[in-house]
């Protein structure tokens, strides 16, 4: 224990550092989001999806909207993966029900050299401005979680030029001219090392990096173009802040087989699907990392007693002992009523204090 | 080994049972697919989707085309797997760029009830001729594969209506009526028994079972809705036919973390996609089944050297010994250049020598 670092306040650092508490943190992957109708009716006001990513006091309002509403144990910042690529110099547009679609795709070293290195707090200065007014605006006894997309995962989608199915070019790329796409990982890493350590001095208390799309990967491609470069931001991140430890989670979605290759990166915690036992998932790992997941979001269309009893499946799943953090095996759907979210948070809640 | 049963001579069939062979036999999902310029031109000839599995002759020329081009080592029925919900009463159409859609999906189990057990002489009698007429044109020294979609897959498509990204309702349903979901998928198991048994009778001399969709489910419900019903099949099918053995193929897309349990259903082989090592694979089932895969499909985009490394990969990875059979470990991409298999299929003939 490094003695320049103060116990913290937040259950979920606490949890994330595999420390005591009281009872299992909870919050959910886009508890921001389209089921709440106060979100829709913001969204509204915002026009585009971009422009309530780039209006920090917009932002600020829908990160704020579900701690108005549920006892969650943090908020997170309410933003965009692509934000970074965007900011690096590739033009993004979100299209009405189309999703992300970047219009001038990478296709060349030309392409790659384009790029530039962002100042968070020059291109990315709305992301910092709605970071400081979140802490300032939130709960002092809650924690603000920070994010970004994994360099992989941010590839797909500048060489794709959007969503895709097959991630042929990226693939094809990969096997004709692999330098050109471990150059565009290296920049794409080197942004977001700048980019959370920018978040964390702003206010964030926990960082989050999405692996959308590494579970696509054979295991040998996985380590070379996505883990290797999340181990590389994990090395480059500020590991405390202000006497304050700032704990890291990696969550590769479908990443299930790769535990034990995730928990040596030096991250705090993984994110675990729901596909998967956390009692696996723990056996895997060990007492190396934390682990954060893992009910099914499908569970939230059932009857309150249903999901009260999955809660409670996945709670001793994990069983006794520190080091769980309560979540959504992955994001919250739009059509979820937003009530049966309620009687999620206070199962959690409810039923954890045994194993602690 | 059952006196009864002659010794086969097909090298797919051996490999699938675990015996000897000279070099690894391959063959491809989808290889009677969009990628090829004849069966486009078939399919245009055909009018629809659905009209070209509809007609034997069609669907007969579209299976031979890959024999053609190809030194492959089996033939696989050209069909779709929702032709059984359609024969058990569902409406189905394909929209051009649309996929599947069923326009009156289940909803209630006056639904269920209204659907009928489908006499495969009958109501697919166009596939029972389709697999004989392949079975008399195509090359009498290879097998022709037989398949249908796992219950739970075909289900997805009856209660979602289509193809879908969250699962919602099935998932919903699961939740709030399990016993209707079940009723559903053991009227679903029924006719795939009996589907499956009249491909047998009509001249395949392999099964296999695509359980797409099994993979969004978490472990429990895996084996309650998924793989309990696919083992239920593989106890009610043929397991000779004419003194030829069987061979069945299992294969759940994204079920890497469940081969332990597919293992013990009574299949032959199992069918692995690319994101797990076949030595993983084959450390995790012994000697209880073959294995079938797993190069990643985008493989066939890079050039053709690296398409032989990579091949060699593979075949590495299985090492010495019997019971591979190679293939992709997902359906042949529509864009990828034919003769690229090419490359792919003489490196497994050629360089698997070594390993037999």
């Amino acid at each position: 224990m490094n003695p320049n670092i103060k116990p913290s306040p937040y259950s979920l650092v606490n949890a994330l550092l595999r420390q005591a508490v009281k009872q299992t943190p909870v919050w959910m992957m886009r508890q921001a989001g389209r089921y709440l109708p106060e979100y829709r009716a913001t969204r509204e006001k915002a026009g585009s999806f971009l422009q309530l990513c780039q209006n920090p006091e917009l932002a600020c309002e829908v990160t704020l909207q579900p701690l108005r509403r549920y006892d969650l144990d943090a908020a997170i910042l309410f933003s965009d993966i692509l934000t970074v690529p965007n900011a690096m110099g590739l033009e993004l547009v979100f299209r009405e029900n189309e999703g992300p679609v970047f219009p001038s795709p990478i296709k060349s070293f030309h392409d790659v050299q384009a790029l530039k290195q962002p100042d968070p707090e020059v291109e990315l200065k709305y992301v910092m401005d709605a970071v400081r007014l979140i802490r300032q605006e939130m709960p002092a006894n809650l924690p603000l979680i920070g994010f970004c997309g994994s360099p992989w995962t941010l590839a797909t989608y500048m060489i794709e030029g959007g969503s895709c199915k097959n991630f042929a070019l990226i693939k094809g790329l990969r096997y004709s001219n692999p330098k050109l796409l471990h150059q565009l990982l290296d920049q794409l890493s080197q942004a977001l090392i700048n980019y959370l350590n920018a978040q964390i001095h702003a206010g964030v208390q926990v960082v989050m990096i999405f692996d959308t799309w590494g579970g696509v990967l054979t295991t040998k491609d996985y380590r070379e173009f996505s883990l290797s470069y999340m181990t590389k931001i994990l090395q480059g991140l500020k590991r405390h802040y202000q006497q304050q430890a700032i704990p890291s989670i990696l969550f590769t979605k479908g990443g299930s087989a790769w535990l034990e290759l995730m928990a040596d990166t030096g991250c705090s915690a993984l994110g675990i699907d729901w596909t998967l036992d956390l009692a696996e998932a723990k056996a895997s790992v060990g007492d190396k990392v934390a682990l954060q997941g893992n009910l099914d979001p499908c569970v939230l269309y059932a009857p309150i007693e249903v999901i009260e009893q999955e809660v409670k499946q996945v709670l001793q799943s994990f069983g006794q002992g520190n080091g769980h953090v309560f979540n959504l095996g992955h994001g919250i759907h739009p059509s979820i009523d937003p009530e049966h979210v309620v009687a999620m948070i206070n199962a959690v809640h409810k039923f954890s204090r045994q194993y602690h």
